[in-house]
């Protein structure tokens, strides 16, 4: 069995998992369930139901795949997935407000089409509910310290969501990041919950601890190599594949790591990224001299890095059957993701 | 032991229990750990330690009260009080920015101080925090299932949090919103957080379902006497003991419930309170015509009402000792506050 064929066997489950737990218990949160559907992708601004582009639901996936691999029943690690995808969002729709974004998915963001106030307060329910749907495990048959362990994970990863977006929230006003902050931030942002996705399936399995730690190991490895080629696709992507312009994070000024060993390594690149705004001429010459510098080539040796490790850790993990194989394929699609 | 003995007794174990979940895991988060530590009050805003107003603590002694009444080790109970003031002050944070407040006991709020993005990062932190709080009731030697009742028991009211902020959110821009809808609004807001509170103290304690039940009951009618009581402090409260001028409500065009009445009841103050500003003399002659029209008597009724069912439920819950005592104190003294 294929991964694409055990997506299409887990992704309804897991589609009718966050559909239960995105329920209003009352006509009177009716509004405020609305808005967390609309950001799931399921209804549209004036809450009428509309299938929209509800994002690749990779964390999610990553849980099943593990437990399965771990010899568990995917079917009873559904609402640790459940959590962990709504966890991503609630992360999203805030992340959304602290950087003013107004898209996502080709939509507007929450607080674009509610305000502000509206999208915070969402963002808490969506943290709230994923914590709700953690504790359906229990539900399904999981010993209650198995979902004790279960939350501690989830809340570790949480806290360290919220360590890493602090890190880069004050990234904008400092001139000094290194490219070791930058990591330190991406441990945090991006590699944490990936990293939890993965051993909660291998926790639901009730897998040993040597194959929770590997697997942990894997998901961490593979979120840093993923935020990698995120950056190397923000500057060098097809704009058809990303749905972003080409260049898109050197216009925003963003702090990549590109960014970040370019500036370290180049004092006319420094100029430039140091500027308030880039004309279209002066990005061109940013993303030849990145190019030049090696800045380039050090992301990839990086993301190459990372991700060699993060199939050593799931080889490690010695997993059973077709869903051993289909996590490896779905780390390798992340990675080859539009080159 | 009176109150006051019950209260230095429990406080600085609180603190204690305070101060070691909002701890940073690593050096790196030390910044964002630092803001959290400003808002419960025991840092200045350059992150030095300076003990400044953290605020009453009165729903973590609810919980430790409500557990002692009921026969229950109140030290046992300090993960469950601590959980419950973090969430509280969760929600502090992030309603100072959705209602754009700058100030709060005599500070700035921390949005003020570091900015927007920080600060409903922060708040998402002591969101996770509040969680950590929880799971630290294991080592108390809570057992397993009890542990996770008391999450469940967090978690909806959380969403009941969330639910009634939607709604407050949703009356500012409406000029149709009914004292019903303000009831619907303050069960989320204030009544659930407070009800659990209380209810948490009698799950530690392995209370009957029947007392946890009227535990619940006296929370939530305490927590909606409460605000009726702050709804009356914030047109006639005497400025000295509230630290908001006189008229506080009505110059903010807050919707109290006390407004909601008067606009329903009389056309004068509906035309005033529709205006977008007012002078100091359409603040009095508010003032004067919400007594005239008996708005004031209303609120005051209801609060004495939920107070009454509130002692009725203590009576019922037939708690033991001094801290039952301590209880009733607590609530007399939360209603009467500068009458």
């Amino acid at each position: 069995m294929s991964l694409r064929d055990l997506q299409e066997r887990y992704l309804p489950s897991l589609e009718a998992e966050l559909q239960a737990v995105a329920q209003a218990p009352q006509q009177q949160h009716a509004e405020l369930f609305g808005i967390l559907r609309y950001h799931l992708g399921w209804v549209d601004s004036t809450l009428k139901p509309s299938p929209a582009e509800s994002g690749k639901r990779v964390r999610p996936m990553l849980c099943l795949l593990a437990c399965e691999g771990c010899g568990g029943d995917w079917q009873k690690a559904l609402p640790a997935a459940a959590a962990v995808e709504l966890l991503h969002n609630f992360s999203l729709i805030h992340d959304d407000i602290e950087d003013g974004d107004r898209t996502r998915r080709g939509r507007p963001t929450v607080w674009a089409v509610w305000g502000e106030a509206r999208g915070i307060n969402a963002g808490d329910a969506m943290f709230g509910l994923a914590h709700l749907a953690l504790l359906r495990l229990r539900g399904r048959g999981v010993e209650d310290g198995k979902v004790l362990a279960a939350l501690d994970l989830l809340i570790e990863s949480e806290l360290a969501l919220t360590g890493g977006q602090h890190l880069d929230i004050g990234f904008e006003d400092r001139g000094d990041v290194t490219a070791d902050d930058y990591l330190a931030m991406i441990e945090g942002k991006t590699a944490a919950l990936v990293s939890c996705a993965c051993k909660l399936g291998a926790v639901v399995a009730a897998a040993n601890a040597d194959r929770q730690a590997r697997l942990a190991s894997f998901g961490r490895h593979l979120g840093i190599a993923f935020q990698m080629r995120d950056d190397i696709l923000g500057v060098w992507g097809d704009p058809e594949k990303t749905g972003k312009p080409s260049g898109a994070d050197l216009a925003r000024r963003k702090k990549s790591l590109l960014v970040l060993h370019g500036a370290e390594n180049n004092s006319e690149l420094r100029g430039l990224l140091a500027q308030d705004a880039l004309s279209e001429e002066e990005i061109d010459t940013a993303t030849r001299l990145l190019e030049q510098v090696g800045s380039r080539r050090y992301v990839e040796e990086l993301e190459r890095e990372h991700h060699t490790r993060a199939l050593a850790s799931l080889e490690k993990a010695s997993l059973q059957g077709p869903a051993g194989e289909a996590l490896k394929e779905l780390a390798q699609g992340l990675l080859g993701r539009c080159r």
